[in-house]
């Protein structure tokens, strides 16, 4: 498992085996059961988690609505980010979807790292930079995409999401009504584009 | 003026002088005119620029009309992040708002630094998560806030842009039309709030 998370972090910088030794020694394995709560609003987000397997959903609560913000599939990096480096109480929630597994490293200890380890600030500065681009697509979209280009957009790129998140979710998180959503699913389908249908196969 | 940049990096990580030597060696000055374009939709953002005066607005173009995503101002870093860490052509244009003196760096320059200056990693890296926050907290308003609560959010933490951008710049900003700015601009005056008074004095 370890050797998983050790080649996500190769993709980004590598490291040589005394470094790792270091930063493996400060990795812990948490699981989570389907429907469980990983963070919930008002608590601070310690940590980085590696997601190993399955699919966490990351939203906010705004006048009793869940607003789905994001979605991490395995093999990616997660966390409250913004909680996270401010060190202040989330305003959100993450959801496991699936059963998940996770690696994880505490604030503290990547502290620990970036001083230790001037490699290690390589890392945070790509992950950094990769969690940017993941919310600066989102805000883009949001700004600028009708319903059905978000949709096109869920089709063409994420449609591994479509198979394995419960719709509403999805509604929620392309910001249309679930009804909006089923209306453009529906226009989508009898278009016949062979990608849209297979998506839903 | 260097040294107010030198602040500014001080105020993440501090170097030594031999470091600040190479790294200002590598920052070039730019002035831009009011109204004068610093990228177009299409070019590639090479660089990192630090505002020493003025203000710049950060917009695309989606069916003719202008949507604006982020201001920024003086004493604040900025690019089009996306762009630059993809080295992809933009989708958006950044425009000075008004004359705009700008220290930069080029993507070049700032890779060179990253591998001769490990501590430059740690700025890159705080870099990064700073325009994470700033997006992800444009995100969350977007996604939840209704047009009242994103108002009362620019006049108590952005009243500067009321004083220097044009209404109808804020009104794309706050994704709704000039006539909704307009009754939520009014609704706010009558009910005499002092700081609401004070912001458009």
């Amino acid at each position: 498992m370890l050797s998983k998370l050790r080649d996500a972090f190769t993709h980004y910088v590598s490291f040589t085996d005394e470094e790792w030794d270091l930063i493996s020694q400060n990795i812990f394995i948490k699981s989570y059961k389907k429907n469980e709560l990983l963070l919930t609003e008002g608590k601070i987000c310690t940590y980085v988690a590696f997601l190993v397997g399955g699919i966490v959903r990351y939203y906010f609560v705004r006048n009793g609505k869940e607003i789905t913000v994001q979605f991490f599939l395995e093999n990616s990096f997660f966390s409250d980010y913004r909680s996270f480096i401010r060190r202040e109480p989330s305003t959100f929630y993450i959801e496991a979807l699936e059963d998940c597994t996770l690696l994880m490293i505490s604030k503290d200890d990547i502290d620990k790292l970036y001083n230790y380890i001037p490699r290690f600030e390589r890392f945070g500065r790509i992950m950094a930079e990769n969690l940017y681009l993941s919310i600066a697509d989102k805000t883009i979209r949001l700004m600028g995409e009708s319903p059905e280009e978000k949709f096109s957009t869920l089709i063409h790129e994420q449609s591994e999401l479509i198979r394995r998140v419960p719709q509403y979710m999805l509604s929620s998180y392309l910001g249309v009504t679930p009804e909006a959503y089923c209306r453009i699913k529906k226009r989508f389908l009898s278009t016949n584009n062979k990608k849209s249908v297979a998506a839903f196969a």
